[in-house]
């Protein structure tokens, strides 16, 4: 027979999840409700309005999907792109790449506007690549890059989207929390998220928000959404809190729980000091990684302080570092994807995880693991 | 500032999500580990084995989607139609109507055959749309109606797909755990059920499994899958046990330690003595209901256990009815869907929730709202 699973005790510094608190686990843990229960229904609308407040959005369509931010990167494409429209998306790493071959699926034209991984990316490269087709339905890139920690000009982007008469569409999912995500003060039309970076909230959610503008495009849309589960036009008559729900899919009750209680907890704490919480865990970091002789990946105008690669050093093992790591001291740190596979750690302070313990703690941990020592470097 | 939600204390016998054991809730609490953790991807293993377990059968394509049972349908539908191919769906309920929705967002052509609410899918019906549409290539069904509560004759509908060349998909969302779901004695291709029913976990997820013959037809796809979420050409690259997975969306950690202990709870009951329990507490709802002089939609051979669908008396304010039950008493039942709406009342009696206690709360609950008191029955 099976026997009942034990999680293993993890420090989380990889690139999520991240740590969570144990107040976010009890609360997914209360017994289960109806996914049409007024107490359920109530509950959903908090939600909505702290996604507001982390997304620093005034968007009535900001709800959590159903599922991994992935799916909300395929919904955002999906609910604005027909087929024989063009789509201009800015590369810089792994998510980037995931969102061009979406469009492609969509039966869009693609336009890939590549930056090199580890740099944010080139705007004037966008700006080039919008003159040089007008009539684009929409720009898509991402804030956050996970797979290499750099973070690039969200701002600037959705500027250049906008005045153009295109639609923006930001991946935050490493962002939200850690680094300002400002939707309405940028003007991005669709923006998301995932729960298990910088929320410090178990994976399987993304917050999801779209502006009115954005919604008006769904609305008038000629073809229906290729995608029945993530047609906002069926979706918004779930989440929607006027004239009564109506049954779409039933909502992760439980993981909903945990959200509320993770936005509840960055409501308290408040988005400025989780930043400044997020910057000091990295400054911290960044000091002792250069004790180690560790370089970063990304320059230090750009760096995620929530998410930080730095090269395998040349005659380590990448894999049996990290299996060190993760046997002997319980901290999982991320691999390389892509082209950095092999090349990269990728060390996470997200969340629950940003704090200087648990800094020292790895950095003691990788100074053993190296058979460096640490040196000062103030 | 937003208080901590605190759920209310309800009994679930609605059509779902259904009482879910504290022991589930518990392993779902645990601390989150990372998603490519060998702890949590060993965990994975045993989730495959024991959903094996669970659909009976030795199909190696068997995991949990990370997204609710309407995407798994998605799923299974995007990945073997292809534009310009014929699907055949059976319907005869919400459900049915769901999947011939996504046949035409697929691009492909939609033969519906409808069976009225309440019945059975008429076997003789979709004979005669097979006979008529040589060379589709999918027939659709619904094993177990959710919105209805009538069970369907899968094994001879997947038959009837076999013999014509055909692949079959089937929806067991309600059925898995309750009533027999024997797929590969049945020979369903594509099957997917949901984790908020007789499994008793929260809901979130989608438990999935596709035949030999079915992989072979998405691998010889001339197009690509429209979704790149759902395509199990990558899917598979994270949930197959060979050779490394490759990373395709994050897992959510928490909500398949709960599905673990969720199967885990099953496998130590057994198929057989969970059937009889969800056959056991039926008779005794009917024999009450019978008592309250409450009728069933669906005649007697075709009733799902689990899922008992009655006509609101004439006279009878459903609304009031149900919020009296939920708020006076703490039961939930279901309203009616689509056409049943305001006219039936589904109540469920799924996984942890089909026990003699809340069989009889619930009659007893009734019959003083109704201010009818029980009659003898037997």
């Amino acid at each position: 027979m099976t026997q009942p699973f034990k999680a293993p005790k993890r420090l989380l510094m990889g690139p999520g999840p991240s740590n969570v608190a144990p107040e976010v686990l009890a609360a997914s843990a209360q017994a289960t409700i109806g996914h049409l229960d007024p107490a359920f229904t109530a509950m959903m609308e908090e939600v909505k309005d702290l996604l507001r407040y982390a997304f620093q959005t005034k968007n009535q369509v900001t709800f959590p999907i159903s599922a991994p931010a992935s799916l909300a990167m395929e919904a955002g494409l999906v609910n604005v792109l027909e087929h024989g429209d063009t789509a201009i998306i800015a590369q810089n790493g792994v998510f980037g790449g995931r969102m061009a071959d979406i469009v492609t699926r969509c039966g869009a034209n693609l336009v890939l506007v590549e930056t090199d991984w580890g740099k944010p990316v080139d705007l004037d490269k966008v700006a080039q690549a919008i003159k040089a087709h007008p009539g684009a339905k929409l720009l898509g890139f991402v804030h956050a890059e996970t797979s290499t920690g750099a973070v690039s000009d969200a701002a600037a982007l959705a500027r250049m989207a906008a005045d153009a008469g295109m639609l923006s569409l930001m991946d935050t999912v490493t962002g939200l929390g850690g680094v300002p995500v400002l939707v309405d003060d940028w003007g991005v039309d669709i923006t998301y998220s995932g729960t298990q970076k910088c929320l410090s909230v178990p994976p399987g959610l993304a917050p999801f928000t779209v502006s009115e503008r954005a919604i008006q495009v769904v609305k008038a849309r000629k073809t229906k959404v290729q995608s029945w589960f993530s047609d906002l036009n069926l979706q918004l008559g779930y989440w929607s809190g006027q004239g009564g729900r109506s049954y779409h899919h039933t909502a992760p009750v439980n993981a909903l729980y945990g959200l509320h209680e993770g936005l509840r907890r960055l409501r308290e704490e408040g988005l400025e000091a989780s930043w400044a919480r997020h910057a000091e865990a990295h400054r911290r970091l960044a000091n002792g990684l250069q004790g180690l002789e560790l370089d970063f990946v990304v320059d230090a105008p750009h760096r995620l302080p929530q998410l930080n690669s730095v090269w395998v050093p040349a005659g380590v093992d990448d894999a049996a570092t990290r299996a060190t790591l993760l046997n002997d001291y319980g901290i999982e740190i991320g691999a390389g994807l892509g082209p950095f596979a092999g090349k990269v750690w990728r060390i996470g302070l997200m969340g629950e995880t940003a704090k200087d313990d648990n800094v020292d703690r790895l950095l003691d941990a990788l100074a053993k693991v190296l058979g460096r020592g640490l040196k000062a470097a103030e």
